[in-house]
């Protein structure tokens, strides 16, 4: 199997000012036609750097994509780094140079002296045609390997990825065709579901199942190889089937789905409507669920009633109630639902109060302890959470198993 | 000048399925401290490669912080590859498992067996205290070069960073001292600033001024090299001086300060309250309020009145006002803030309606209009607002710029 290596060059992306995003596009569709990234480099604008690079990654791996160090200043370095790199000369090509000056001419403007540098590449190479911009690419053949040079600006960098990398790679021989398949996850950890799945999650096998995890979502990604597509569609299928028989409702969906599409989806497919009422979440649930185009077929109002006050008088909490179990407690976390569903006479309300932190626990109310309830006219359900780390991540995490609450009653 | 490199690890980050953000956020961190990053290296779990990539990192620079790899299951092979690396045995260290345990039994949970893993560390390493998760890091010394292993989780590796790690790189000799100054603005684009400020950005000027865009925020870093700290930050502060001339209100804040934590500030300090009422923002501008720990001082309700209906019956808005007008108006904007601040009676109130898209515009109503009115006893100011770019854009923008609006009159 054919594989590849990246090199992101350019004293911004080395200094963390600017993120590559590059290199995780490229992963991404390399991945897709069955050239697995095995490493990758990011260094400065620096010849020599640049050519350790490129020799490191030549060693790993068959196809070595380079992003960066093609712009028209003085450290844009990538052109004369691949000309030392493979010992040969930068040329100027004239055809590049008219195709650099119609850019320009095309927008009225006169080419700038400093972008006459972007038509030379080293000899015996080839050019990459840039239709967003001025860098054209180089694309070179060392002992049998791949090195190419896209620009670093992304938009610029997927288009030529996409119009003359990606053809050239289909052309290689020997490759396999990879499947993905993703399956997310809510409500349990990640240790508890390595244990659930048992060794299906063994290194080495195909499909290989990797695990990621962001605020308590877990993805589970089967990864197939196979000679042709179909194959491996088939084999990460078959994966797909046995994790959801072990998994069952932890699994709630697929590729990028989040709770709140989801959940979403199944209200406006069951013609349900939704309110919500927060405290300690403070708009995070609200938030969630309208980040969804269309979630106006289904959610209709939400109340941050951060202040007793607000509680009381827009949700009609009964004070004596606060008072008597205060406002973090199953039975406010109740009322504020019920008071929600009864204001919006909407189908479903969720009402959420707690304790996000830093700072307001006490040893029975502890930071992090939420109330969660769930109300629609048919029953009601409270839940006690008690999450760790910090404010962003208890306040995210009651947002979610809220949405996960909903989602459960739904699918019944 | 010491100089780092830092290594990357897990198949996820190298397939692109996460983006590395630990990478970048330990760059800013040791430039600040006078440590520049010169190479980065990702690669998957894999033995061999990450002891390859440790050698390397290790030939480029003095101080390697390695992320990702300590978690429990099969394929966090960061420990064994520091064994390797090191040329020592991993040994089980009681006092890490105890820790790990109760991690687990503090949230009433029994540890599972899979944990038992990440209790060892390399002999004649350091382990480095995880205060968020179980999973501990590791500091190893080896021919005068620092090597750290860190978790992979993002907010794990950051505090382990600045507990650990931080005190560490302090304490070694011959660093330069470097200054680093952030200025947060607001209300004008990146090349509107670039201009007004002219040649005091130019590159190889000490201090070198940087710019950072994060959803209409731009960050400029003020980063002043010296021979000690009181010399780099004396210049960092006169630079400081003369972009606030420049910039004027153009700027809100300093260091991570974001629009609502300025707003809540001045909002505590001058003891004025605020009620918030959303509709295409769907609780982002309640969220970014309540995402600040006390923002019960000031904050004491948010409505989201998605519906029209909602809008009526929750805020009392006219329902022929929204006929006459349509929800997407000046009047309606203006109606909803005067309704929040009346229900929830407090000094301030801000209500935004608008069109968040992708669907929903018209010719006169375009995807991305939003009013944004900011109500109070002595004056209401609504804004008609064009915003471009995509729904998740358009909603994060209209909160800034209302807390922004609200930012300028509490600055009076």
């Amino acid at each position: 199997m054919k594989k590849a290596s990246i090199v992101s060059i350019g004293n911004e992306v080395l200094s963390g000012q600017t993120i590559d995003t590059n290199a995780a596009y490229l992963s991404q569709k390399l991945l897709s036609i069955g050239i697995p990234v095995i490493s990758s480099y990011t260094i400065g604008d620096d010849i020599e750097a640049i050519v350790r690079a490129l020799n490191s990654a030549g060693t790993d791996a068959e196809v070595v994509l380079a992003t960066g160090g093609l712009g028209p200043t003085d450290d844009d370095l990538a052109r004369q780094a691949f000309a030392e790199f493979l010992g040969a000369e930068l040329q100027l090509q004239a055809e590049l140079l008219e195709k650099i000056r119609v850019f320009f001419t095309g927008r009225g403007l006169q080419m700038p002296e400093k972008n006459r540098i972007q038509a030379y590449i080293p000899a015996g190479t080839k050019a990459l045609a840039n239709n967003l911009g001025t860098a054209p690419g180089i694309m070179a053949q060392m002992k049998g390997k791949l090195f190419i040079a896209l620009p670093g600006v992304p938009s610029e960098a997927m288009q030529m990825y996409e119009e003359s990398v990606l053809p050239e790679l289909l052309r290689l021989p020997g490759r396999e065709a990879v499947f993905v398949r993703k399956l997310k996850c809510f409500g349990a950890g990640e240790s508890t579901i390595a244990e659930m799945l048992g060794p299906i999650m063994q290194r080495g096998r195909n499909p290989q199942i990797n695990c990621t995890v962001e605020f308590g979502v877990i993805t589970l990604h089967i990864v197939a190889t196979a000679q042709n597509e179909d194959k491996a569609r088939q084999m990460a299928e078959k994966d797909e089937k046995s994790l959801r028989r072990t998994l069952g409702e932890l699994i709630y969906g697929t590729g990028e789905q989040t709770l709140a599409e989801v959940v979403g989806e199944e209200l406006a497919r069951q013609r349900k409507t939704l309110a919500v009422t927060e405290s300690c979440t403070g708009g995070c649930l609200a938030k969630q669920l309208t980040d969804i185009p269309g979630a106006s077929r289904y959610f209709t109002c939400g109340w941050v009633t951060y202040s007793n006050t607000a509680k009381i008088s827009e949700l009609d909490v009964p004070a004596d109630l606060i008072e008597q179990y205060g406002a973090v407690s199953e039975q406010v976390a109740h009322a504020m639902a019920w008071g929600a569903r009864n204001k919006a006479r909407t189908d479903f309300a969720i009402g959420i109060t707690g304790i996000a932190g830093p700072t307001g626990g006490t040893e029975q109310k502890p930071v992090g302890l939420v109330y969660i309830c769930v109300d629609s006219d048919s029953e009601c359900e409270v839940k006690r959470c008690l999450f760790t780390h910090d404010r962003e991540f208890i306040r995210l995490r009651a947002a979610q198993t809220a949405l996960n609450m909903l989602l459960l009653k739904l699918n019944g």
